[in-house]
């Protein structure tokens, strides 16, 4: 990777998608810890710098370093069929030679958790929960919990092993990765996702009868690694030590190249710097790209113990991390009366097919770590977004160049806007960051 | 796979999406050779038999037996990224240790025929030809030319390997494979295809300066193998010796469980047959399910050599290869003046939506194996077919029950009303199999 900084021949001003291929193409995978990760940061210090931001700098963080191994399923009875399988991110592996066990088919934790004990003993479950498509994305937020929790609740009942059908949408014979837990009193069992088509093939073998399966997964989680939040900014002209975050995480999961998630993010934070650079607003406008949003938030949480006593001037944080569709509105979690702040934005944002900013679930994984931080969020277009979501799918050919510049003007448009107020949006009361 | 066929519990009145899936589900990859396509046999005499089919029986077919290996293409410069990659049907396998190469990027055959050797000598030849998506399925046959030739136009100039762009549409990682043809008077080098999304990530890269790339394919072609047709009949009321020939394809490609290709087919040949066994028509329909139509057309030319003696009776062939989508057509080939004998179907297919029958390229890849015999073809809406078309996902899910349900229906209506024919539809000049 030493040589790749010297090939990178951007335009001078490169537009959204231009920046975030350059990210998922040239650096491509980069989970907390990897190789991939270390490109990342040497990337974004050498974009910041190319787009002119100030004050750009590395913050370390150390974080988790867990790495994929051998993965197979494999239908043993009554047919035998080699199934898509991925580790989730966390996940213990197997023992040697594998586990191979009758399926358990539930389609929520409620259903397995209140089945005995001797029904689950001994088995593999199999959660078969499906996610719904919708153009908020919401499908993932009621879909999510058996990825997170699954193998912890399936192992406390005696199961050997958990799986998913992929927390996503879409038809790709493609699983889909995430992050889970395992919980302190009960035992690690391994944990993995099927693709979409295969989850639906063990639910039709399964209606026939019962089935067997077989799985081997060699994950391991390595010493912690030394990674790093990566800053840049552009210095507010009145009130330089108030500060507008902008945020979006720099890391990705290893199966694809990070496109949506979070290339896309990371080149609305870099486009609307860089179009700041030339006119800056009276606050601080900072770019911060989180390491380890994706398994372990040790970015958000390494940078909120490091500025603590800075986050009183924080006046906002705008968190990219929805992927690269069109924005139709924007949502906001502010202090009371705050809102009133953000009602000059209407007649800007219809012009850009936008509705007025409105009280919501505002923020994102990163920037909710920040105690007290007025929070403000694009709602973007995702009924695609989960067809390829953590899967080796998430490649530069699904971003449209269109959309990704239109999710940008927006964002541009609050960043300049909070960076320019009189006065400010509040705080929020702090037991309010829901730590997504 | 011996105890599978004890396991099967169809209802008594298959659809046909119980009767693909049941293909797919329970037998899935079946290339010819190999375990599943023995597998695939049973199936189908099994099934027959389950449905009420007269003389229903096997005839012996030696086919090719071609295994793929271990594949994995890497970018080396200037980036470091793992491709998806498949090995092309019938390709050899790249030296031990792979081959590495500075890859040399053309759109079209031609294009690389017009290269002096010097550019291509000791190159990996990347054919990046886009195929267009049409409801009609027609950008496969504008671009499946590098598929087949590619390797062998590449050898050539000296070339080391090939790879192409996937002969499909979509926007999966996911190869999609097919067969490729040597010439004798080059030597054989590797032959892959990229998944869209690398084959788009490999043009991007190009269009910044040189790249490398490694390829490791190791696919062996081991002894020909023997598979069969599998053939049964609803025998003909007045003229039994008449055929109206009912043709797919019981092989499929290795990557996937072979749903639209052709387990569609295979479903609408049976359903056709199991609703004309309580009412036969006049003459004999006989479901042909032929072997390696994929790679060899081993089964349509054993056939045609088989039954060469009665092929003066078979007065038409309809051959199902077009996947699961709803028919909106009929294409027919037939002897001069014979068209008037389709007229009456004009008013029955306008009652499921369907035009009246047009002259047209009529005929599948097996049944134009068959000289003189009259060709009947359902035109299926393909625009999504080429999405999943010889890759890994080709599976049950994209099976629609609704629309494979019409297209069964309208292959019923032609089938039984040609069966029905006071007349016949001449004979094709001999000439006219296009041997597709």
């Amino acid at each position: 990777m030493t040589g790749l900084l010297l090939l990178l021949t951007l335009s001078a001003n490169p537009s959204p998608r231009e920046l975030a291929c350059s990210l998922a193409d040239e650096v491509g995978p980069r989970l907390s810890g990897s190789e991939g990760d270390a490109a990342a940061v040497r990337w974004a210090v050498e974009k910041m710098k190319q787009l002119g931001l100030a004050n750009v700098h590395t913050e370390p963080v150390t974080v988790p370093h867990w790495v994929r191994g051998e993965e197979r399923a494999e239908l043993t009875a009554p047919i035998s069929r080699q199934l898509a399988v991925t580790a989730l991110g966390g996940s213990v592996a197997t023992p040697d030679g594998g586990v191979e066990a009758e399926v358990l088919r539930v389609t929520t934790l409620e259903q397995l958790k209140a089945l005995p004990v001797d029904q689950v003993k001994g088995r593999i479950v199999f959660y078969d929960k499906v996610m719904e498509r919708l153009p908020s994305g919401k499908g993932y937020g009621d879909t999510v919990d058996v990825r997170r929790s699954g193998a912890a609740e399936a192992a406390r009942k005696g199961a050997v092993a958990s799986l998913i059908r992929t927390v996503g949408t879409g038809d790709a014979r493609l699983p889909h990765t995430g992050g889970m837990r395992y919980e302190p009193d009960v035992p690690r069992i391994p944990g993995g996702a099927l693709s979409i088509p295969d989850a639906e093939l063990l639910r039709r073998t399964l209606e026939r009868g019962p089935a067997r399966l077989k799985l081997v997964l060699s994950p391991r989680a390595l010493p912690d690694a030394e990674s790093a939040n990566v800053i840049g900014e552009v210095t507010g002209t009145a009130k330089p030590d108030e500060v507008v975050l902008l945020g979006a995480h720099l890391d990705a999961w290893d199966l694809g190249d990070g496109a949506l998630d979070d290339a896309a993010g990371v080149a609305i934070c870099l486009d609307v710097a860089q179009k700041l650079v030339g006119a800056p607003p009276k606050r601080t406008v900072r770019v911060v790209l989180f390491a380890n949003e994706e398994n372990g938030l040790r970015g958000a949480r390494t940078y909120a113990q490091a500025h603590a006593g800075e986050l009183q001037k924080h006046v906002a944080a705008i968190e990219s991390d929805s992927g690269a569709g069109l924005a139709s509105g924007v949502l906001y979690a502010v202090g009371p009366g705050a809102e009133k702040q953000l009602a000059p934005l209407r007649a800007p944002l219809a012009k850009l097919k936008v509705t007025a900013p409105k009280a919501g679930d505002a923020g994102g994984a990163d920037t909710t770590q920040l105690p007290g931080v007025p929070q403000l969020e694009l709602v973007q277009d995702r009924s695609r977004y989960f067809d390829i979501h953590h899967s080796a799918d998430d490649t530069c050919d699904k971003i449209r160049a269109d959309e990704l510049e239109q999710a940008s003007a927006v964002t541009l448009l609050v960043a300049r806007h909070v960076a320019n107020l009189e006065g400010d949006l509040g705080r929020l009361p702090q037991k309010s960051a829901p730590g997504k």
